[in-house]
């Protein structure tokens, strides 16, 4: 909120929060910024107020004023790979007012709360959550000198530490998934575990197989590499098989990235039916499956995965620590046949060599002594309170549900153009996570996603629905 | 060695160990083993203990049996982007029985000590080198239960520790990089830094031009992302600058990859004469320069960096603490003109998200207290002892010096192939590292690269003058 106690004119104030969000690309290269009258109104100082504060954007070379069109975020990063550098305000052009969702503003906003209050966007519980008195415990056995010398000094095993392998593989056994410690690489989280699995396996130009709505950073991080997406709808069993075997038919694809449990959106989780005919389209069309189980720890007992039904033949399993422990630790890992787990490991040497043993030494014991197994039960209890409340205030607020509530997350439709309710909200301190985002191609969208840790709070219901009616 | 009061059976010795060899590709797919005779006298055994742990290997598919020509290391795994399956027997045909280095081989073996004894082919300093009392005390102070939970609990920054970067900023000021905290990115290891630069700037095809020799692993990075790479001469001075000029007319390279202190493997310093003129070429033809700074810890006062020179325009600096401080707690940097910083933060969030903040606020202390400072001072006075006595042993061993020792390494000529040379020293328990490996195309080589820190025994060098003599 501007402030007319602050230290800083209101003018300053409301240059620095615009520069802020510019720079952290919530308001993207090419969108517009709100008129003069209607930012006034918004923030609820006077026009003057928004002229000058707009001059210093200007002044800054953060935006640029176009003759009766008004102003619009510069685009100054170079322009890469042949996308034109006008391409962006061209697309804001034909949306009027609508501010195009940028692929990596919700990344960088799940690390940018606009406020103390709790954040539906977010991807992860809050801190409070996850606090337990067993992770400082685990930490600090693993703080003497001598350990810390041991720990520290050496590059550590290219593969990650053995003990947490060898608790991963028991984890693993407990879902069915046959992977022994060898068959085991730990990564700089399930991100980093997707990475190297896309850089494995694929060379730019590759076409690869990806669940839609899915995870925007999997879209962006493939985008990058220069892949070409195909987008599979994923319906409350699986993925849609018609699609998929089409794709197979036309492009060949190498890959097929697919969160089978808890899928983020949606919180639908695969059939074992719908795993099967997935696997043998897999087999007929030789391609990979990598698995991303970054939800496990949530999941029901006897989940389909589809790395169990295959035995981690043609499919790579992929999780991490990050929703249930500690997301600073950086702990994923991955699990895949021996020959393939060779060249993965290779992978892994060239992007990061080693990762650090102290985190996994310290998580291998969390596992091994069960605590992270009943830290786990008691998140999940906790959040089926929660769910329960966050389901009753988002449909008493007029939001209907696209899918079956489940897990962590809420695929929630709103009725509005969840852009343009994103950036609303950010002026009332909240953080969305807008529908457009979890498509590769990014259209507008009336859908968002809630966390239900996060979207128990009257207030920010109350909020939603004032902002929603302006819109 | 092979022992005879070993539980196991020679023959399942000998069989073990080579298989490991295979396994972490010291000896790579393609290579031949030594024949039965060979490698019966080699290891002080019988013929029919030879065949029956070659029996083994066959047995478990490890290596392939070619009529009259002997046993030859299966390719495992599946042929990737347009190389024949078949290519690297067909080279080790040619080369007789040498075995062909492999990129990823000595990579690899940094992480794998063949015994107890002073690794020559190291490219850190040992563990006992580094040990510290300030480390440990550090880390200490980060793992009361609240700093626990308020370093581990969320993501993290995106760019790293704001206080770790404050502390790199004043850092770099004392070598004259003009480096603001928020154009500093923190990495897990200089290794990431350098892979975030050239995924950043280069799309797969682009030439890029690297100094040669130079680290096994840029090549091998570079070649996996599908880079054409365009090996440039170092020189005493630096670069080769009419090569330059030349790949510059011909290919429009995007960026130049260079260690310009204390260059790996030569021990060469730039000028600041070269210096100037590599930065005249960089303007004229608008490429990048990713300054890899590694050895910073260990150079001289008033060393010339192209980043100083340039202001960070058209610059990337890039650094680390595994050489000097602790390599397993992956902490690497980059910085780079605020721009250019915002893209390449952009593919640190897509490859790894964010990095592990309790270590990077432990080593904000080490430097802010100036104990990394004072350590730094005493390795680089017991380093120059180091490097007196390793180079006498050295020339009193028949080895010449191709560069002025200086830095952590040497850069030897043997006078012999040393990529047959690492084989016999591998049975005899000494890592080393063959010139083939700091070559893009690794062709043979009688250099090696020895590290100054592990070089002084003088039981090595007679292992040493004795297997070459049988060469």
């Amino acid at each position: 909120m501007l402030t007319r106690t602050s230290t800083q004119s209101l003018t300053g104030q409301l240059a620095d929060r615009l520069a802020e969000r510019i720079r952290t690309r919530l308001l993207p290269p090419g969108a517009r910024l709100p008129s003069v009258r209607e930012c006034a109104r918004q923030q609820g100082v006077s026009p003057y107020t928004v002229v000058a504060a707009y001059d210093q954007l200007l002044a800054q070379g953060l935006v640029e004023a176009r003759r009766q069109r008004g102003f619009y975020v510069r685009d100054s990063a170079p322009a890469q790979d042949g996308r034109p550098p006008n391409a962006a305000p061209m697309v804001v052009q034909m949306m009027a007012s609508r501010v195009p969702a940028d692929a990596s503003s919700l990344i960088r906003s799940m690390f940018h709360r606009p406020s103390d209050k709790p954040q539906p966007g977010m991807g992860v519980f809050p801190p409070d959550w996850m606090a337990s008195a067993f992770m400082p415990t685990a930490v600090r056995r693993m703080t003497s000198t001598a350990a810390l010398q041991e720990l520290s000094l050496q590059y550590g095993e290219p593969s990650g530490d053995a003990a947490l392998r060898r608790s991963l593989s028991n984890k693993l056994v407990g879902i069915n998934v046959p992977a022994a410690p060898d068959q085991i690489v730990t990564t700089v989280g399930a991100t980093h575990a997707l990475d190297i699995v896309s850089r494995t396996l694929l060379r730019a130009g590759d076409p690869v197989m990806v669940e839609e709505p899915g995870w925007a950073l999997e879209f962006a991080r493939l985008e990058a590499l220069g892949m070409r997406i195909l987008p599979v709808p994923r319906r409350a069993d699986g993925p849609d098989l018609e699609v998929m075997a089409q794709y197979c038919q036309l492009h060949s694809p190498k890959l097929f990235v697919s969160v089978s449990v808890l899928h983020n959106p949606t919180g639908y989780s695969l059939t074992p039916g719908s795993a099967h005919r997935v696997l043998k389209l897999a087999n007929e069309h030789d391609f990979h499956i990598v698995e991303d189980d970054t939800y496990s720890h949530l999941a029901p007992e006897h989940a389909t995965r589809l790395s169990a039904l295959d035995g981690l033949q043609r499919t790579i399993y992929v999780s991490g620590f990050a929703k249930i422990l500690a997301p600073n630790w950086r702990i994923g890992f991955l699990a895949a046949s021996p020959e393939l787990k060779e060249r993965l490991l290779e992978t892994k040497l060239l992007a990061t060599l080693t990762t650090p043993t102290l985190f996994e030494r310290a998580l291998s014991w969390c596992i091994d002594q069960g605590q992270l197994r009943r830290h786990a039960e008691r998140i999940r209890i906790r959040l089926d309170g929660a769910r329960g409340r966050a389901v009753k205030l988002a449909m008493a607020h007029g939001c209907s549900f696209a899918s079956e509530p489940a897990g962590l997350f809420g695929w929630v439709d709103t009725g509005v153009d969840t852009d343009a309710l994103t950036q609303r909200m950010l002026d009332q301190g909240y953080l969305l996570a807008p529908g457009s985002l979890f498509h590769a191609r990014r259209p507008p969208s009336t859908m968002m996603r809630i966390n239900f840790a996060t979207s128990q709070d009257a207030a920010f219901w109350k909020v939603f629905s004032k902002v929603r009616a302006e819109l």
